[in-house]
């Protein structure tokens, strides 16, 4: 059959505007992988992406439909800002964040009452607001890919308007399964799987996440929604181009220069409750306790930065986080050795220059939907790093034999880890890095929007 | 057959001791659902129950091996102190009872460190000395009734030293579904799992509990152990006694005195993060706030009493819970009339007396074994109570069709709930409560008994 039109359709799009001296608006392309991920087939192409206005320079863009911009056809949409607010922070990041990657203290949180029942039609409107204009606005027979949580409802809000578009949803987190997705109110829990179940197709990063998903429906809905797997894969060229640039060779000069001849164990992550950044402290701590003689011959460097700190859980948790930092390193610090460097700014050359010496590199979330870190990072490190990573992350279904595996609340098995990651010998670990070099070259993002076009199909 | 002789094992025996006035021990007959479940098969007959000494005076009980004593024959085990407060505080109260009731902050607990693997080697030590009992002491051919979480390595760790005796184990919690139980250190999880697979049989509340068991068995350790599902049923006899007796009237007498001739809603519980007491109070403060007419024409008799306060979880929740009452009394109390009756001092003839006046009766754990309360109630309540009770707890599935479902975190549906139950027509709860009573009676603590015992052939 001829090739479709495309449509994307996400809650945050490539592009963002500010406005320029001049009053006129600016584009600036965005980061992220989900925003590296898709660039490539709006850029240079005629497919459009739709995606919400944020900033007040997004609005004005908004009132300009489609917006065509480095290279890419962008149309924001202007929403109900205290709608918007609620929808985002309340149902996306506060409820469906937290439940897919199980983050909740269940004796306390959620709580289901009046405030986020408003909540939740926000969360209606903004996924209705986006069903109208695909409506109005898809070219006949287009692929509409929707992306991520902050849009479950929009094919069951789509309706039957359209029946010549194709819509595929493709989410980014993992998926919670049966017995924590009852922690949803019951109408509401239908409600999202059914809009989610209204898509022609419903993709996942990781057979594990479908799998939850599919038996979700035939708890509630007593249906079986097509799914399929198609991992994101790192934009090899990009990284790498990163890491050749000026900003991350001063950043490494200045890493060498504090970290000098000892080991370096890396971390790079929103400092986010899924990422357990506090187990990872917790193991080095024990590492250090256990084997003193790896004090002041390994050094820990932490390149986390901020993230969501509108929600007070991500605040608390950075203080911990924080707090935690400042107690080993009181404890352990020797003059002229700090075990643990913890900045957290975020600085993306800084961070790939810590990739690029890392010795080990620790990727041990509690749940992750994907984690492109542990493929990005073997693909430039210069050092043969051994990688330590947990298989709830989704990427362990591409690493799982090259990777050695870390349990995520295991501490003490983690800090075992690091010590055989460290002793590890060059031969070692140059089989496994080659391997997993090998393995994350195997797929690109190129793949990955191919298979959700083919689901369209 | 022959009937097989009975021994049961279990942490918390049904006598303890104290040094009387003479300086002999005096056995005093213990309280709780455990106890009065398995009192029937002991007393008077020749089973030998085997539990751990706790009080000083246990272990004076302790070295005269099987005590005769209220009927009962009972051996109390000396365990070392440190070993038994590690393994009964950090293993089984802090760890397993949390996974199974989900339970878990995940973000920050558990941290399986050194500390915790010093705890896991007290809870082996713990069981082996169960098992060591038992093969030293029980009869030829005996029935060996091993009671929860507490003992769920015994059967392992008996081996083989016993081929004669037929060993069934029961669960009194839920079970964790795989994706929980992943959270256990991987050879630790095995280790549980496999030392439970080891009894000839593994009892559980619930159908649901039992597939947990089963799924996380085949997930860890490729086996099919067998299951059977026994449901504890209340001792009608005992509570009615309970309910007819002077110190019940007198309760009655004065909570009559401060309800008056308002409604009253009751729950009855262990102040425990599963029973989500505080989601109990949020729902009657939503009800109050979007129906003012029921303002000083309710009130919430809180009967909950502290439990576990040693551990810092449930010091904290005790004190949010105390705050959450403060806080809505202050709110909304008029002169005459207190929202919500509180005093957190254990009193089972109050308790009862509480049942006895309801008008709704909620029982709303985000996750329960069983929850006996939820069938006792509806036996001595005088008023035809409305039941709310959450589909999570095990007696669901006795209730089902006749209590009404509140979901436990679905605050304001619970709202919704209790208000739908404060205008329930006198035949609607008469024809409810009849049904409620008629299952509450079908099945006795004798029968959970020869349930377990059937498992052993």
């Amino acid at each position: 059959m001829a090739e479709r039109p495309v449509v994307i359709v996400s809650n945050r799009g490539p592009l963002s505007f500010r406005v320029g001296d001049d009053g006129e608006l600016v584009a600036k392309r965005g980061a992220g992988g989900l925003v590296s991920g898709l660039a490539p087939l709006v850029t240079g192409t005629s497919a459009v992406w739709i995606a919400a206005a944020i900033s007040d320079a997004d609005r004005r863009a908004a009132e300009q439909g489609v917006v065509d911009a480095e290279g890419m056809r962008v149309r924001l949409l202007a929403l109900d800002p205290d709608a918007y607010r609620a929808a985002y922070d309340v149902v996306c990041n506060a409820t469906l964040w937290f439940l897919h990657h199980g983050l909740y203290d269940l004796a306390r949180r959620p709580r289901f009452d009046s405030r986020f029942r408003a909540a939740w039609d926000s969360y209606r409107q903004v996924n209705a607001a986006f069903a109208d204009v695909v409506a109005e606005s898809a070219p006949e027979g287009a692929a509409v890919l929707v992306q991520d949580y902050h849009l479950a409802l929009v094919g069951g809000l789509l309706g039957d308007r359209r029946p010549d578009l194709r819509l595929v949803h493709f989410s980014h987190t993992p998926f919670a399964p049966p017995g924590l997705w009852r922690v949803l109110p019951t109408d509401l829990g239908r409600e999202l799987l059914a809009g989610m179940a209204a898509h022609h197709a419903c993709g996942f990063h990781s057979q594990r996440w479908a799998d939850c998903f599919t038996a979700c429906c035939a708890e509630q809905l007593g249906e079986s929604p097509r799914t399929f797997v198609a991992p994101l894969a790192p934009d090899a060229a990009d990284i790498r181009r990163v890491a050749a640039g000026e900003a991350c060779a001063a950043a490494l000069a200045e890493l060498d220069a504090r970290v000098g001849d000892r080991a370096l164990v890396v971390r790079v992550d929103r400092i986010e409750l899924s990422k357990n950044i506090l187990r990872g402290f917790w193991a080095f701590e024990d590492l250090l306790d256990r084997h003193p003689e790896w004090r002041d011959r390994v050094v820990f460097g932490a390149f986390v930065y901020p993230s969501r700190e509108g929600l007070p859980e991500y605040l608390a948790y950075r203080q911990e986080v924080e707090a935690t930092v400042r107690r080993i390193n009181e404890r352990f610090a020797s003059p002229g050795w700090t075990p643990i460097l913890f900045d957290p700014t975020d600085d993306f050359p800084r961070s790939v220059a810590g990739l690029r010496r890392a010795d080990v590199l620790l990727v041990n979330p509690i749940r992750d939907g994907l984690n492109l870190v542990a493929e990005e990072g073997p693909l430039v490190n210069e050092r043969d790093a051994v990688l330590l990573l947990s298989p709830e992350a989704g990427v362990w279904d591409q690493l799982a034999g090259a990777a050695r595996a870390v349990h995520p609340y295991d501490v003490s098995g983690t800090a075992d880890a690091l010590v055989e990651a460290l002793v590890a010998t060059p031969e070692q670990r140059a089989a496994e890095a080659g391997e997993i070099r090998r393995r994350a070259e195997a797929r690109t993002p190129e793949d990955w929007l191919a298979d959700q076009l083919a689901a369209a199909d």
